[in-house]
């Protein structure tokens, strides 16, 4: 079974997509139950779907207590986007932000360490190249970005010796929905689309004897 | 004047103190109203305080309003601290963290930058070791201490050719209050004073001709 | 055709073999020509290889000079070990070191670039995860690895808008025959095989449509 | 007792004088015996200097074997400059920066921790802000700084529990002589002077109780 948060839209979206094609099992979550259904209406019938607000941390403590069994993976795309000239940023939108990609991120990875740290569980967790570098016009979606970058290395060095694997991915200039209506103009054209970059990570993903690919970073050429 | 959060315990307190008695009017801003009037109370008697929650918008507005003039130097201290392994924390404690640490710096960042991104302000950004680098126990800590350090990165992209001046402080190994109720185990007997480490912050930070003392990382030899 | 240098052995060696699998002509490049040859004799007969001293700039500009039309993709992988407390280092060694490590590298990049840096070129550059971080006893070792994750990104810039792109390729813990001789003593069981390593690192590399995956860790789970 | 390299010019004649004005009794060294005498003929009659190629092992030697006593800190400033297009350097040009600025760090770093680790000397690293980021048209000075910082980086791990410090300096944007005859264009007319450069990390460096500052940049403002 592979979980994905984030899965009504998006790279989440795309890489149900790919997994469902594979014969896993998907178990799809995000906020809006009306898109996941839509999402799993085109995989096939063993796909499962729950929505959930991963920053509430019962909510998520009660999505994988719903599990049968442990997942085999568990990919966390959940996040959104918000850019724009910090003095001209909104602080509910701001709150929003926070919530959806750091909070969000946290519960996850805590839930899933919680539980699954002694299993062989690839736990994916996809951020951006936001998590990397610094951007203008993109200071509060850089500052969650990286701060999941420091939660996922600080939780590496606490899994030492545990079977559980962490696999960071960072997409960058991808032609998302976040950019529309993101604050920051940008033109999209010569960006990645969302199912090449799906379809690029999915396939960099493997894990052969002793190793795995532990970070992945697709990008415009 | 000098605006300092974070003002009534620690390194905000110690460099409240320096700042006051090198003749600068300082204005103490922290979320103890008693703790503030306590610190301020060794002060001299032009030195102002007001308590403000950081994570509320709204009041760092009023906070900000309140100012008479365009203060010189704005010292951003205010932060806590919480520990440990990641399964063992607890949600509403991560959730003080985001506040204290993330939404907090945000906030004040957001509003320093709109007020006075044309003015020669410096803004002194004091967060620790921990946005530096990943550590074991650290997990949500190393967070939004990495965020605040992606935050201010981007902001100084948005600065460029403004007068307004950010300086990053990176604290280790502090023997703060921190620790004893912090869930991680430390012998801190070999930290750092937060004296010693708030006089050489102090003695570090200077602006010469078109340059200045930009990032300053004080820690245990 | 692709050529590949430190192609007389481990990761070099391993992935000749995987593009040569695929049907692509390899060029094989190394210091020793014996051993070249011996991998050479394992592909198949459109494979060609020619030792080179890649520190030598006059050698590395004959070598491009010597190939037949623009290469698809370029496979760095030249490069030796030196471990162990720095106080205990050879100064002989370390000269090797730097030669065989970061002056080889800026040559083949500069030659790359030079040449096609409007060519639809994938240089790939193999590194290791001591160009991410620090690591005691590793001091010499993780100064030529940085400094080639540097030369790389700075020139990733020099590209915006070229036809060329890098992809950087950093292994960690794979057991080749760096260890035994390096001064540093290791247990190598758990480490990652050379062909596990190579295999990952063949399948994860794609570029679709406007993007391509531009950086991969391999490391032990 | 100071010792200081590279300090016939820039940085480190500044920092030389700064030292002898303190009392302190300075020992320069640098490649130029005239610049050097040039530069000691305005100190005080207590200090010394010596011509010396750093990216000589033995030379590094034979200096450190001429002192009387061990010096209290080492200020590393010795380097060279080399900018432009990678497709555009010159070998030769690229041979003498890495000489000039990698190796001779590593002999001087290495000569350093096997003659005092065990004592309480501070060693301080000139660097660059080129060892903190990626810059185009810096590819090859990026590489050498980058592979300096990782040094020093593996160095303090290997340090840990002795007594010998690392302080790590980073000046951007400073006015040297370095480019006017560089290969880069450059306005410096907003740059930093080194005077100022200079006063300002002389003034930032200190060490009280169990801390010091541990890595300052200066920059433009």
């Amino acid at each position: 079974m592979v979980v994905i948060t984030g899965a009504s839209s998006g790279l989440g979206a795309a890489l149900a997509k790919l997994y469902d094609r594979d014969g896993k099992t998907v178990y799809l979550t995000g906020r809006n139950r009306e898109r996941l259904a839509d999402v799993a209406s085109g995989l096939s019938s063993k796909s499962k779907h729950c929505a959930c607000d991963l920053s509430d941390p019962n909510a998520v403590e009660s999505l994988f207590g719903l599990l049968e069994g442990v997942p085999q993976t568990i990919v966390h795309c959940a996040g959104s986007g918000y850019f724009g000239l910090l003095a001209e940023q909104d602080p509910q939108h701001i709150q929003s932000l926070i919530d959806n990609n750091l909070t969000s991120a946290i519960h996850v990875v805590r839930e899933a360490v919680k539980r699954y740290q002694d299993e062989p569980v690839t736990l994916v967790m996809v951020m951006s190249t936001a998590a990397q570098v610094a951007k203008a016009e993109e200071s509060t979606y850089c500052a969650v970005k990286w701060a999941v970058k420091g939660l996922i290395e600080s939780v590496r060095l606490e899994l030492k010796g545990k079977s559980m694997n962490i696999v960071a991915v960072y997409p960058g200039g991808m032609a998302t929905e976040f950019w529309p209506n993101s604050g920051k103009m940008m033109d999209t054209s010569r960006f990645m689309s969302v199912q090449d970059a799906a379809d690029m990570i999915y396939g960099a993903m493997s894990h052969l004897g002793n190793g795995h690919v532990s970070d992945i970073t697709v990008n415009r050429t």
